[in-house]
């Protein structure tokens, strides 16, 4: 489930894909709605394929947000406007088989596991840059959830800005604003924003006021990384935080967990190789333990395989049992 | 084991302690030298205490700096001048029972886990302020050590600094020398050294310089906690990029691993509450994602504790295997 679209994926408990279909995210519905659009939409992919409702045994579903697996509630989820209820019942009206919910990063990451970048890795860091940032942690061979379940949440982390002496005002809850979270600086909406707010303030020819013929409010994340790859100077310049940033949070992760590989996902970080290369030369800079990044092989699809491998490690985990 | 001084500690099997004693570290000798000198020690304490060196089970030894455990080799160890080699067969030289080898932090953190702050925790993070920072990740009721050994090393991380376009010179290896690594700001060295430069360039009065009769090159961290904790301005000064850089750093750490717990340790930390309270006010500006910040109660015994229990488990898994 993204914020925009939802892509759907029906697979054997072999992984094997047998049909794939993408709906529009009702993002500003209820959660009512969500489940009835997409399971309107899987008994029409069945009978479409041969294939009986009955007999389907399990379904993932992966939020971009904070996952209760236990609650059964999604938090921390900014692109979608749900409350903060056990969505297990709404999904039991359609459907009474397995259920897994989770994080769509941390399916993701499953997914980059069993068929991506990071096959037969044990220890690895994932990271989405697209409209947010994503991550998620696979540790000792398998996902790492923290204790609440909001581990990999590496657009909280907080890294340059100034530090002096004054008391910062901070927002109602009393953190603190002046600090941009990873995430304000180096998402896609940050490059977009920061890049728009460039060329308020300056004139000048850039590929960037090329490419959306001289609309600044057009300017996005992906006319800057595409002018970036050529040399654009302007592009080059507005670049430099949102990479020497996202550096230091991969920097600090690989300080802090010594993991075999960082995968680094997301619309933004895969438009260009010049992305993950600027990063690997720059996170050197911030730690003395080596790590690779790779970037993600899945695309989109990472998360609809990762929630097929969940499925099936539960129903796996089940007949066991 | 540490810089200058190392603690050993008989312990039967249950984790009752029998005999402690501290012995000089002879950093700036060679490994041999060092366990020679421990089973000197150790020899000395068991007859004393009516024990029998022939029933000595099992022995862990904690360093401060990374441990490969399957190769023997301790590295990034500033405090020693080690060279890259195999400390077992100089172990077995005196000793042919099982030997446990780790990080000093991590069987600090094994330590708490047992006996100490952290008692039935699954995941938690442990952060050492002494001289140095040191780091030890406990997560899914085991220590975490990473890909190579050497999960946990916060004193790596990077936060605060300034951001530009400027090109970094970095040092001879290419890392960048311009943001301090987080144990350059935060150690007990860190404030030690920010406080002698900023009574070098002032004058006027401080509790700091009434403590070394002004002198400045006396003046250490617990120097500028003390007076800190007693409201002195320029202590309180000197404290802010040190508690504001830790703060970032236990903050990001919460926010990628939502650990229910972040134990702090070492003598710096320890000296004064002041300094975890000042913590727990500052970490809550820079994450979201609520966590425990609390301080370790086993002081210097937290290594000596955790690698009995260490040594504990490793028998009992010889045993049942």
């Amino acid at each position: 489930m993204g914020g925009t679209k939802s892509y759907i994926c029906l697979a054997t408990p072999n992984g094997e894909s047998l049909a794939e279909a993408k709906i529009p995210t009702p993002a500003r519905d209820t959660p009512e709605r969500f489940f009835e659009l997409v399971f309107s939409e899987i008994r029409k992919m069945l009978p479409d394929r041969g294939l009986d409702p009955g007999r389907m045994d399990g379904i993932g579903f992966g939020f971009p947000g904070v996952v209760d697996e236990t609650a059964g509630i999604v938090t921390n989820a900014p692109a979608l406007s749900w409350p903060a209820i056990d969505v297990r019942p709404l999904i039991q009206a359609h459907f009474g088989g397995t259920v897994v919910l989770d994080n769509d990063v941390n399916f993701a990451a499953l997914g980059e596991q069993a068929l991506g970048a990071a096959q037969g890795k044990k220890h690895f860091a994932m990271i989405t840059v697209g409209t947010g940032i994503g991550g998620a942690l696979y540790l000792n061979g398998q996902p790492y959830k923290g204790s609440r379940f909001s581990a990999g949440e590496a657009g909280y982390m907080v890294v340059g800005g100034g530090v002096g002496p004054e008391v910062h005002a901070g927002d109602e809850e009393g953190r603190d604003t002046s600090f941009g979270a990873l995430e304000n600086v180096t998402s896609g909406e940050g490059i977009g924003s920061a890049a728009r707010e460039y060329f308020g303030q300056r004139r000048g020819f850039s590929a960037i006021l090329t490419a959306v013929d001289n609309r600044i409010d057009r300017i996005g994340a992906v006319h800057v990384l595409d002018a970036a790859a050529h040399g654009d100077e302007a592009a080059l310049h507005i670049m430099v935080k949102p990479l020497e940033h996202m550096a230091m949070a991969i920097a600090n992760i690989v300080s802090l967990l010594n993991p075999e590989l960082v995968v680094i996902g997301g619309g933004v970080a895969s438009s260009h190789p010049y992305y993950v290369s600027e990063l690997r030369l720059r996170v050197k800079r911030f730690t003395p333990i080596p790590a690779n990044i790779v970037v993600a092989q899945l695309g989109n699809r990472a998360g609809a395989i990762g929630a097929i491998v969940a499925v099936r490690n539960k129903l796996a985990a089940t007949t066991s049992a």
